[in-house]
């Protein structure tokens, strides 16, 4: 068991010292600099919120997550992985997003992403609103519609709202229509509350989506609802979106579209850690709104989530690269 | 599956927008107007809480309840229901209570609601402290007493307290001792925590009241609970008092006597949601205390709460005008 | 001196009951109930933010400056006016801002503004972000150019600003290109910081703007600053745009762009106080950004600027019906 | 110059050690242990908030205002004098206050006040609304009527209000009808604002107290208020009354009835400083209501302006026993 | 069952009256007096947090705990025990500690601890940092190693710090080494997250602590750990020590090192209420930092917690003395 | 009048996008990049709070002061100056501070501070509490002492407490001592409050400082205030040391030590802006500590404080560099 963190950070000392990148990691500027540093994740910030339809705030997001976590874990209790030992990550800072330029800031995203996802290396995205999943999706996902287990209190595969295709309640509407997700191999984990578009709910079901209701999560307990992610996502190429208003909005007050009656943290750490295995291809944590964020619990959880999908990606690598099977290991 | 919302709303667009109405529904403000609007429920405000013991704040929570939720749901996902398609609603204003009378508040709100209630209205009240409960069913149980299903950390059964017969811990004795409740047809859920008052748990027992303490509802779980619910209210005449801190005060800060170890808001919205059929003659939620409530999770508990009971409402009547048969419709 | 308040006021009993109204008026939503009513100022919301360049949040202006004031004043003590005895004043509501869709939105202002003042009444408006002013002055300055008495930290006078021609530092370069504001007339007070559009800066000078720095308000003193401000405008038809980041963020700390160093709300209300006598065709209150007001202060503040201006409306009326000068009286 | 405390204190060590008592002087509770250790000044706690007329809260305030202060002060730079050297001062706890009993509340406080005022010891009371200053009067001034230094934003001359005559705006109208007030030895500073009863202001002025409003206050500046204070209260008994809303709510967020456009700390410390020498009887601090004090500023306010009067009695007392005049000594 | 209230309490009225001990205990402060008065338990507050590696604010912990809760209850609901008739508990204080100090600090607490364990009293230690666990067991533990009941995130076996032996992520390995803890009958609950010591986890386990990580305690349940512990432990002489950040950070914000994923305050209750009858010879509840705590909920969760404890203690007293065999009785 | 910022910025976009460092300059870690970029002056931060004597959490001042400011401003308004045309700014990074090693974390200041002042860059430091200071000044005055300005409200030159000498109530007493500061060159501004230690203010008044009380500030104003620093300091290097508990705890909550009663940040600003043309060899502005500052405000004023000071070296080097003669110029 590793007792010695060995992280290629930038700086010593306490995690609240120094310029805040995501756990410290390198802060990487440029695409150059990508191709020195061989990185195989990096951290993306998509700092855009003028897609939400209520409550703004989470351009200020990326921020919050990187000066939230307070100390760079070495080791994940429970996957027994030691994600910076086995994965060299960086921060690759943000994608230029000004306030009121929809489409360049999607365009920006889309690009930034592309810049890591072409040189296969992992992206982890924290927004941002959600709508910032489709550009995300559009750098990722080139090669053909990729699989998706989706955590979130609304489906967002809603239609046009108020004019405008790209809101974030649409996302993943417009990742189907435009072949970059495959709507068969996606769950989607948490959908609950009056907020939800209804047209999105018929999309998803229609489409073969399948869509686990918080009730029926409560029925059937983490275990069985990582069952049924593993059966839906199966062995292709997947990708993990975690909106933060899937948590009940006491783990996160500050979103955007916070509904009552969600999971608890503990609930979505082990049903991240259920995916084990999965053949990951990028994530994003998003809807982290700080100005809503008092306690600054929300950050902290986004940042904490961040973690538990890097270890995931870590815990496959290190499979693959220590001979291993790339299946879950026996735990303790 | 409905994608249209269908209010009778004053006022277009987000909910952020013109005077604070529930839910943007028609304010209303004069009895006549009931009488040309005939609508099938009418919210009422007590906005009153000078018969708290600790923590006053209560007299701002009709206004932080409706300030609170950010859109009128359409739809109930999980009753499948949509509320306002079937329900005329209207926002019948607060009952006028001033600082330091608590005679003449009481009056108001009895008659208030007396108002509503005799013209076969479905009053469902917004507090205010729970001692509001008291003349909420002084104007509502004329007929009988009825029965309750009220969740709660406390049996609110005591007796005089300091020289006072109608503090916020008393209501539904005097309801018993007023032939306003029947305490055999009432359910205590969620009881807990060393601010009861002993002799309201005598009270409650001796009278035949089924206390579920929390530990037991821990141990028997909400479908078991729903079951205990439905067996002891019946067919009858049936009120809902939900005082928010029945739940945990994480998910309810914004409350005057606060008790730590208490139901989530999911527990508690599956437990209402178990009580679909029942014959529901009115409701209220109290002790939303905005002082206290930083984050305005505690508002939006409760408004979220209020509207899942008017959906219980709503699929009752649903069931009534279209031959359905009121009791609860196969889930998806 | 009266000692009763006779507002013609919906709902009897404390501020903090029934719908927020702005000091309790009554609430009209239709252009014909302005007909009908005859109203001598109309309150209208504004709850407009997607033209901020930091932090958003305005949009729930309107709603937390109707909900702060705690009781509607009789009389100013200072002015020694009643200003509901001699105006009939009522609340018209908001007008219809989706975010995202700009141009919309601000047409909705300028509609809603326009339908007043049309007919001779005064519009009071509570913002939302500041680019609202141009829209409202579209809508008051059909007659030709008004003066206007500007408090802000910013001058509001910056060109293009990535793209966009309407972001919040621009409108009174708009309104003085389209024919709206006289820049001669036009007096800005209290103007600082670092986040200042220096294109902004030279616009208003060359145009013959009086820039009222902070640092020669603190020099000057306020009463100074008042005859300038008079003798700028002079008896011409004058606006006044009350931005809440001209004060000091320590009483405005609910605000997108804040700025410290600035005016305290005293200075602010004694500057307004000496407007008395002024030819006022309108005025605005900006910028109030509730997700950053932990206090509620800075909609205190917002309500009371609201109040201060409809007092300095009620004084110039008191005159002309009284058969005063509309000069300011001889004080206590 | 001193350089050693030399305070009665029960406890070593930083102020937050231990019970919170005022800057942590001996706890006593019963009368017989003033007779026994015979203080100079004795602290009183007044923890009722019932008379409030808009938001409750202030039965927390003695409670916060002892728990605010960080380390007993063992000198005034200003005033120059070591109050715990000249002065034996003991925190003589609350008068027992149970919410909903006024009558039996006031009459609490009054005795409360009356044992220390009996045995000739300064009375000095933490408030609580400002409606407990009648019976703090009554405890005080059974030989004959007082005059009184009064800082508030509300003259509290009110007459009945819903039927009560001592809610919190009243006091001083009882205390003048009772006799224990002298109106012409009264002097009222920092008046302002729409919520003034009217009636309080013709009360005030008819009976010949001196109102300073505050602009008036602004136009004079704090060395002639002062001058004009000790004009009229002269040489005879005087109570010192300091409402923290006398302040600008950004000092004092936590309280009752804010109002914007109100005193500095500094100018309200000045004040009290300039009224060295008088013969002061006692006095109190009211208003301050924990729920609405965020950063606990108005708690750190009321305890220091608490320590400032302390200081006054002291350099009085010192006066007397050291042989001065009792007079303003010359400042450094 | 007992109605009324029996506690030896130095003030009436309700309990935010008067200088805060706990639950209105009687504030003792000299060794002596503990002669005198003979409780069977001592609060002891230890301010302490210099021992804290990243976020400080603890040392206000005892104060804030004092305060936080508002009535002392008269019976346990649930263990059905009236701590308060059958214990004389009182309020020791706190043990002096000067910021800075830490080997002064360290043993001012294990004094106070000795003076109250060397009586035969029952100590209950509300902290500060977990460094101070260390010295409470020197001051308990002379008599030979004890059990332990341990809730936390994290070990607190981890070795050298920095240079330091005696931060806050060590207490339990130092308490080995020094013969006061007996490892084999220590169980550690709750377990996870990044910031834990790898070496502490290490230790745990190889010097045979029973290590119940968050995922095991989820996968178990709280009656199954219940019995872990009661196996653990069995009936030697036990200490419970309680961390709130053993707790998800949604229940106690108010910590210093917060690890999402926790226990909730319901699971925390019944599991300490499973371990009545154990031979429980002190306990401690630590970390609470108010600086963190917003809505005061940490600080009402430790209340709570040491309430708890206390009832624990008088259960097992309880049956001591009217002949009861010490062991569950059966519930309701 | 330049209208183009043109800053030596790592990254585009909002000052909310990337990692942050002062003002988004450039970021740089080590020695000798120092030498490869040759700034004029570099920001370095000092997170340390172990010094502290009350309330710790300065230790995240220095990220705090890094993550205010909004965007990095092109031009003074008042002082005309465009500090990043004329200076080439770095931020330097943190020293490395690790909690409980005092003499470590201080050589670690001075270090730091060194490697700057040793290759004729200034140094600007962001604390931290006050202790930080005297480090500084072993790194900055090597060549003998310098003269100081120096805002606070304490004179922190207090004596050894509680054993130790580098609290941070004592950093001038030291620098004194050691040769680093003249205190005839030493002028002391703002100093109020109980918690002065005697000693302290009899060490600077009888070592020659000026010391400027909070009362003798608000008779000179401001104006003579900076007349009296310029005559003190004269021509010599000088230091500005920037305390914000000299602020009025309203502008600066978020501070270990508050005394009500202190300047303005306008009143700061000003002050600050009078000492242009002064021979400037450093600065710091320290006791920054985020836990107690809700609204950011004291974030905002520590950043914009940094700004002013960083425009004074500008000022100054921009005259030396246009053949200016460093003397303020006439203001517009």
């Amino acid at each position: 068991m590793p007792t010695t963190p060995n992280l290629d950070a930038q700086v010593d000392g306490p995690q609240y010292l120094g310029p805040a990148t995501f756990l410290k990691t390198r802060s990487l500027s440029e695409p150059e600099e990508l191709d020195e540093w061989r990185p195989d994740v990096a951290i993306v910030g998509a700092p855009w919120d003028d897609s939400t339809t209520y409550r703004p705030g989470a351009r200020f997001g990326p921020r919050a997550v990187r000066v939230a976590n307070y100390q760079p874990p070495s080791w994940h209790l429970d996957l027994e992985v030691a994600p910076f030992e086995v994965l060299k990550v960086v921060d690759y800072g943000d994608a230029v997003c000004y306030p009121g330029l929809t489409d360049q800031a999607h365009e920006a995203i889309r690009t930034r992403v592309a810049e890591v996802a072409s040189r296969k290396i992992v992206p982890m995205v924290i927004g941002g609103d959600h709508s910032i999943s489709l550009p995300i999706l559009r750098g990722i996902a080139s090669r053909g519609p990729v699989g998706m287990v989706h955590i979130d209190a609304h489906c967002d595969t809603g239609d046009d709202y108020l004019g405008s295709k790209f809101h974030h309640g649409a996302p993943f509407r417009r990742a189907v229509e435009e072949g970059l997700l495959d709507p068969k191999r996606t769950i989607q984990i948490g959908i609950r509350g009056g907020q939800n578009f209804m047209d999105g709910i018929e999309f998803s079901k229609s489409h073969g989506m399948r869509v686990v209701f918080i009730e029926e999560f409560a029925e059937l307990g983490v275990d069985r609802v990582i069952e049924e992610a593993r059966r839906v996502v199966g062995d292709g190429r997947t990708y993990i979106s975690f909106d933060v208003d899937g948590l009940d909005p006491v783990y996160a007050p500050g979103t955007g579209t916070p509904e009552i009656g969600g999971l608890t943290t503990l609930e979505a750490q082990r049903l991240l850690r259920g995916l084990r295995g999965l053949n990951l291809i990028g994530g994003d944590v998003v809807e982290v709104a700080p100005p809503y964020d008092q306690t600054g619990n929300t950050a902290l959880v986004g940042a904490t989530i961040m973690f538990e999908i890097l270890c995931l990606i870590a815990d496959r690598n290190f499979g693959a690269r220590a001979g291993g099977s790339g299946q879950p290991a026996g735990k303790r």
